[in-house]
């Protein structure tokens, strides 16, 4: 850990009462005057620290900035998720910064946090509006012993860690459209774009890019989306807080990839079908060049969508496009 | 076309009447000292062309050099596979260089030969011994328009276009194990690396990597590896062209995958199955972890194996290593 990342634990473990300068200095063995220049540094960035003879320094509160240091020490300790964090203030797209990392044989659970992407990408080529300091845009790098085919398990866990993470520090209940959607009041408030590198039969490594429509304003999105899209600020009527929702979602994406890797899909995918409102609806499917129309069954064991068609066929569904029909 | 490809061009299409260097000149539009010099840098190639007051330039014989030009020329018009063609003398592996050539968004069809590879790659992270001058190791680009699950398509398109491309140049029948290798008496003559890259239901880019084993001698193997692999050289008794087998499998391949983009697969699986020495067998099947034996009964529409097992179900195999059992 950083000395940053270890003044902000400290201030962090200590918020009522306060810690000394010179407890701060023995606890990190640095000296008192370095302590002093870190927390300027850290109130430049607008961490609100207040310094008062009796109770010393005391953490009022956290700037809604991502910092890389501050989002690994409060995350601590994960299996895989999360081990190492990096921000960037500006990228094309941070799913391509992963996809140099993952070439030059970088560890999984790495996550690339932007700020602002110039290039930010949805699935099948769409752009994904990514606007500066309003949204969580980020990459996670993992390299999974699973085949190919059996990806869409990761897209699966990632959707239901995503419901989990927005639940527990919003209360909103967000619904899961099939598959990679998470919409409130019928409108998008993440997706997610799963890339993968292998051979046949062997997953090389897979790119989870998250979007995460945080304090976006109505006027953010052009009128065309903003039918489509909104925002937790939008829903929540007041910002919320970047850093805390950012550290929420790591850890549930670290426990529900562990799930996937330890053989438990079936867990995940319980999780995802109570949240899904694309399960049980008619739907329309696009698919490649296909149209497929039929009533959503069921979650495949694979992640894929089972539709019942009008002819009583089940069609086993891996991607493509959901429209609800009714 | 080069001046050097339109060169040899004209001295193929006149190889016993001769080419006068008046002629060539007029024909390229350009100096017939420019044409001597030329010549000479030919020459220095190591391609044997005759100078005669009478009868003007003729090619006796062309070098067991990889000359891109010269690949370009000879393979003519293709629609896809070859339309750009470049010779490394030596790389890390070409599939390395490909894919540095995909994510520039290179067009599909471009194909990169290494005269030797430092980092050769096998399936599933094996190394692939690629010595110099010795063999033709080279990848291809393609950008189908194929869902990852039907990559397997192209694969077993590769290993037919192979097949025959040896066949026609040398007399040869390989026998062909599933999933990607070409076997003479037994031992492995040539073998396949296919690489995608995806979201999950669309492929971004797959990587052909092709290794075949040309003029290698018992010697350039290990005595573990003299077991399991061989050359044509050494199935020959005599050293074959290079240059002209890369320019059958380029031709051969251009048909295969044009074929696959048809909608065509079922012809390629026909053929593939015409030569696969796996089919029929008993095999043990090792998948991730898994160990599945039984029967190889057929291909499936998407390149995979049905296999059927003790139990009498019929299993879908993507990937994985087969042993033929008796």
């Amino acid at each position: 850990m950083t000395t940053d990342a270890q003044i902000l634990s400290a201030l962090r473990s200590t918020e009522n009462s306060g810690v000394s300068g010179a407890e701060l200095s023995q606890k990190l063995g640095v000296s008192r005057a370095a302590i002093w220049a870190r927390i300027e540094e850290l109130r430049q960035l607008g961490y609100e620290i207040e310094a008062s003879p009796h109770r010393g320094y005391r953490l009022l509160s956290t700037p809604d900035v991502l910092h890389a240091d501050d989002l690994l020490a409060r995350l601590g300790k994960t299996k895989v998720v999360g081990r190492d964090i990096r921000v960037f203030e500006q990228t094309t797209s941070t799913n391509d910064v992963i996809e140099k990392l993952a070439r030059d044989g970088v560890k999984e659970g790495v996550v690339v946090f932007a700020e602002s992407q110039t290039k930010g990408r949805g699935r099948l080529g769409r752009k994904w509006l990514s606007p500066g300091r309003s949204g969580l845009w980020f990459s996670v790098l993992l390299r999974p012993d699973l085949r190919p085919q059996e990806t869409t398990q990761l897209m699966v866990a990632a959707v239901t860690a995503l419901w989990r993470a927005i639940h527990e520090e919003t209360g909103l209940r967000a619904e899961i459209k099939w598959p990679n959607d998470l919409l409130l009041r019928g409108r998008k408030i993440a997706g997610i774009l799963t890339e993968l590198t292998a051979e046949l039969d062997r997953v090389k490594y897979v790119i989870l890019g998250i979007g995460v429509n945080v304090n976006l304003n109505p006027g953010d999105f052009s009128s065309d989306v903003r039918k489509l899209a909104t925002s937790l600020k939008i829903e929540l009527g007041k910002p919320f807080s970047r850093p805390d929702l950012a550290v929420a979602i790591l850890r549930e994406l670290d426990r529900d990839y562990a799930r996937v890797c330890a053989g438990e899909f079936a867990a995940v995918a319980d999780e995802w079908e109570e949240h899904c409102t694309t399960l049980g609806r008619q739907v329309a499917m696009q698919t490649g060049d296909r149209r497929i129309r039929g009533r959503a069954e069921s979650l495949g064991e694979d992640g894929a969508l089972l539709l019942r068609t009008e002819h009583g066929h089940l069609e086993r569904i891996i991607g493509g496009d959901v429209t609800l029909e009714r």
